[in-house]
């Protein structure tokens, strides 16, 4: 079969746990290949080059965006993100299906660009819990969350764009769900 | 919620496991339920009225036809299958999920009155397959055969039609796409 992979761009507001879903859904789905994003954003702790993403300056970054190499790119909260084009479509070629796993603004630039593109949402139950979690997450000031859930609210504004919506009440569920669509977008009848 | 429920129709030739794959995922998905075909043919062994199907006489049948009750008809090896409308919609507004399980003739009947129907379509592996089955289930002779075979190479045309389609190549394979694309379909976008 000389078939082609099926693109998903799987996207929400930052603390809804879209990473924690995608990474066991990537386990358990051997189909599904994750694209590995560039960005301007120092590195995490335990976060390395070429697997979770490209860190790149913003100099080389500004050079491939000149040189049009991005499928999509965005700056949030003062950093740049983007993903190269030609890893994504040799991915796809192969018969591989591919995931962005970006933020809100980056997946509506895709949407416009790939209408083939599967879109996929992930909401949290409220944003009282959003709040809750980015808070319990320890990582930032009151500031950065408070500058988190103005963004928050506008992504959520968004959601109504895309094809799927999941929303993360219970991680089993929602893991469960991101499988589901998989699973039922390769019986999708493409000719349609 | 007050939230409807979704239509699905879930068709394919005589002969592909439909029946079998539905019955496993119905016992399965709690919020699922299997619409009653009305029909003018002899009960099987084993078959009850109103919970297989209910089985009317012709007169009554095509009665309700010129009276309009029903959602779909067709006539398919000379006997009348059908769905009554007003049953599906009450299942509907009390916000569960309706399955038709009804012959292809019938299902593009559907397709053209109501365009919120999640249309599914269940194909065999191959046609040499499907002929092997149906002589194996042994209960219909070699002409019967023949005139589904012929029947099934024109339904297999309206495959394309459909927005899912399942090959039925291994049976718990199929059941797992009927119930992903059940659980999929609930995190779709109906504001698209």
């Amino acid at each position: 079969m000389s078939k082609n992979g099926k693109l998903y761009v799987f996207t929400g507001p930052s603390g809804t746990g879209k990473g924690t879903i995608l990474s066991q859904v990537l386990k358990q789905d051997k189909r599904l290949f994750l694209s590995v994003s560039a960005t301007t954003r120092a590195p995490r702790e335990g976060e390395t080059h070429g697997k979770h993403y490209y860190f790149l300056d913003k100099q080389t970054f500004e050079d491939k965006i000149n040189k049009g190499e991005f499928l999509e790119h965005a700056q949030y909260i003062g950093n740049y993100y983007g993903t190269l084009e030609q890893p994504v479509n040799e991915q796809l070629k192969s018969g591989n299906d591919v995931v962005l796993e970006i933020e809100v603004q980056g997946a509506m630039q895709i949407h416009e660009k790939r209408p083939d593109a599967v879109m996929i949402f992930v909401a949290p139950p409220s944003i009282e819990e959003l709040e809750r979690r980015l808070i319990g997450r320890g990582t930032e000031n009151a500031e950065k969350i408070a500058a988190r859930m103005k963004t928050a609210e506008e992504e959520l504004k968004q959601s109504d764009k895309f094809d799927y919506i999941i929303v993360n009440d219970d991680l089993d569920c929602a893991i469960a769900d991101l499988l589901a669509i998989l699973r039922a977008e390769r019986c999708r009848n493409s000719k349609l």
